[in-house]
């Protein structure tokens, strides 16, 4: 399972994001992990675009997935499989998102998962599933099978192929590890994620995949998940729309040596804790800068915020913002739409205690613009590839932090193409 | 007070929408109402940038705006004199929009009103503003009073020239005008408007003013006005973003020779009501027309949703999304999209229920999509530019629909512009 071997090319039909990193490095295997990787033609060029994962034992697996009304069938299977929370095979596939499918996408996915269930002596109860790419198309089982059913050892894969596997639009694989310590031992964290926006040839979603040895219960891995998760995937927009697919799982291993972990409050944990969220704020920041279109990477933070609900709301409402995202991508320090997007948000505010900073400069305070902020120092900022736009509302103590990307010429272009 | 002068070029930086009115019809004075223009210079270029209405007497005077919570100072002096709700002058401007100005602002406002106040014999209580343009900028008053302080009959004008004064980034002034019958009697309906997205050089906002010789109680006025801008204004959206500045007012002489109407729900009211919402409506298209890079006019419609509420929600979240808006920029018929933005609404639905419809063909039914429907059907409607897609939730009585447009290269080019 080297990952030293040439890297086969870009898969995306896109140009590579101006933000995606130079090089990828290497990440070793995880004990008790195998990783396999296949080409079931879902795409109308080769490339792999099915990835399962096989654990040697039943691991613990803790899932936060989409709130959407319209979600995947792989949805539903999970939650059903969830209750257990123990997984042994993880069955994932880009090019179509088995979604809005009907009976066809239903059966479709139980005739998928009993092959599963008798090729590697896997119950079904053990099996979860995540699917992106086009909605609404019949779900291709048939072709998935197919590619699964010649499987050997030459299917034996890596994290970096793993990555590309579940690539829709995106333009760079995602991948990130971490180590932390718990109870004196070394505790590994690896990551993959895929996520572009929601797009063409059509909707893609977001998917993140984390896998660490440390020895945790099940309910303090999933308690982990969802906490992490707000400040993380949960904290970036690329453009508003939500997927029918979105999930992220957090599975472990527990071959760590240290003592079990049962309480989410154990002090053990501190350091896994900030590593975790090293991982998933690092993917999800991948999955912004391969943003549709993105040229900058924007951080939209708000302090003094009546509470941190209120304080997410007004970030969200600014960084989804059309009018503050055109701005940032025409280098226009355009802080009057800031003040817009502010007041739509509707949360409660004091127009006279409100700070608004682009990076360092102070724009706006007092209920008006600050004289001082000079126009020069303002436009050299925002030709910055990282842009931070800081809000303090300074009535209260909720704070939150939303990472988004600016609105191109490109995300019409990408977004406008007719699916193929 | 000639309409028939020769029309002086449209004053827009921008190119004329591709769905702007190919004529515009003069509309005839209204007793009681006299109209004047002003050249402020208060943008870089000459052109008409300040309005102002005189009325022989009091009126009745109802009005709806924003709900923003960083609202214009000019909305809040609005507030305080519609508790009386008559008005004798209604003074705007384009170029600046008096909001975030702090101190300086409200100073400017007051000053301002008492000019008029002196100037014309017009108590400051029954005098009305509003103000549209570039957001956090100091409010130009001393320009605005020059360019009144030589007030004469040369400035006496006509509608056309009103809604040209007030266009921002529009590329065409919206003027709508109808016929009612109350008693009888025929009676007069005539609005302005403008609105074209949020923008450059700066924020702009949707503002309309209609006038009336009915004879109607102030109160139902304002009931009417609220009822109607619900179906008119508040069900059309550009780019979701919501101004500071949003008004619309709805102005009576009581000239008309009928009893005057005390009782919102006066069956002499029928006929007036559907010309009202006829004015209204079509104002709103000619905002949505005007939309920042439309090149489509797009109608969404929900019924049998849940609540009239759940409806709009969801028509709403539809016209929104990003992703629906550049596919019919695309002329792709990616329904797909549609599902996805009924699903992250979030409002309950039954996914069998479910019905979409793209003009005539029907694309989506019992949770799959309708294989019946042809490609090359769908893909022949997307071509017309005006695109209606309706949703059919099929589990009660509440119904919707928004206005929207497409987005397309120009929205980017528009909006993403440095500031001059």
């Amino acid at each position: 399972m080297k990952t030293t071997k040439k890297n086969p090319k870009h898969q995306s039909i896109n140009k590579i994001s101006p933000l995606a990193p130079k090089s990828f490095k290497a990440m070793t295997p995880i004990q008790g992990v195998s990783i396999y990787t296949y080409c079931a033609n879902l795409y109308n060029y080769k490339r792999l675009d099915v990835l399962l994962f096989l654990f040697d034992e039943e691991l613990n697996i803790a899932e936060v997935s989409t709130q959407s009304k319209t979600r995947s069938i792989t949805i539903d299977w999970n939650e059903k499989n969830l209750k257990k929370g123990k997984i042994k095979a993880l069955l994932v596939n880009s090019g179509n998102a088995n979604t809005f499918t009907g009976k066809q996408g239903k059966e479709a996915l139980n005739k998928l998962t009993k092959f599963i269930e008798n090729k590697f002596y896997i119950s079904s109860s053990n099996i979860f599933v995540a699917s992106t790419g086009v909605i609404g198309e019949p779900f291709p089982f048939k072709k998935i099978i197919k590619s699964i059913s010649h499987h050997n050892e030459k299917n034996k894969s890596n994290w970096l192929d793993a990555a590309k596997a579940i690539m829709t639009t995106d333009t760079f694989p995602k991948l990130k590890e971490a180590n932390a310590i718990i109870g004196g031992k070394k505790i590994i964290i690896k990551g993959i994620a895929k996520g572009s926006g929601m797009i063409a040839p059509n909707m893609a979603t977001m998917l993140g995949f984390i896998f660490t040895d440390a020895n945790i219960a099940r309910p303090v891995l999933q308690s982990l998940l969802k906490e992490i998760n707000e400040d993380s995937f949960n904290s970036i927009t690329v453009d508003g729309d939500e997927s029918t697919n979105d999930t992220v799982m957090l599975i472990s291993t527990n071959y760590a040596k240290h003592r079990i972990i049962k309480n989410k409050d154990d002090k053990l944990l501190r350091n896994f804790k900030i590593q975790l969220k090293n991982v998933m704020v690092d993917l999800a920041e991948q999955i912004i800068k391969d943003g549709e279109g993105a040229t900058k990477l924007v951080e939209v933070s708000v302090v003094g915020a009546q509470s941190f609900r209120s304080a997410k709301v007004i970030a969200r409402v600014i960084a989804e913002s059309p009018l503050v995202k055109t701005a940032i991508y025409g280098e226009d320090p355009n802080w009057g739409r800031v003040i817009m997007a502010i007041g739509k948000s509707k949360e409660n505010i004091n127009i006279n205690k409100l700070k608004i900073k682009f990076g360092a400069n102070l724009v706006a305070s007092n209920g008006s613009r600050n004289l001082k902020c000079k126009d020069l120092d303002l436009k050299k900022y925002m030709k910055n590839n990282r842009i931070t736009i800081a809000i303090d509302l300074g009535i209260g103590k909720g704070d939150a932090k939303i990472m988004t990307c600016d609105y191109s010429y490109d995300y019409i272009r990408i977004n406008a193409s007719y699916k193929t």
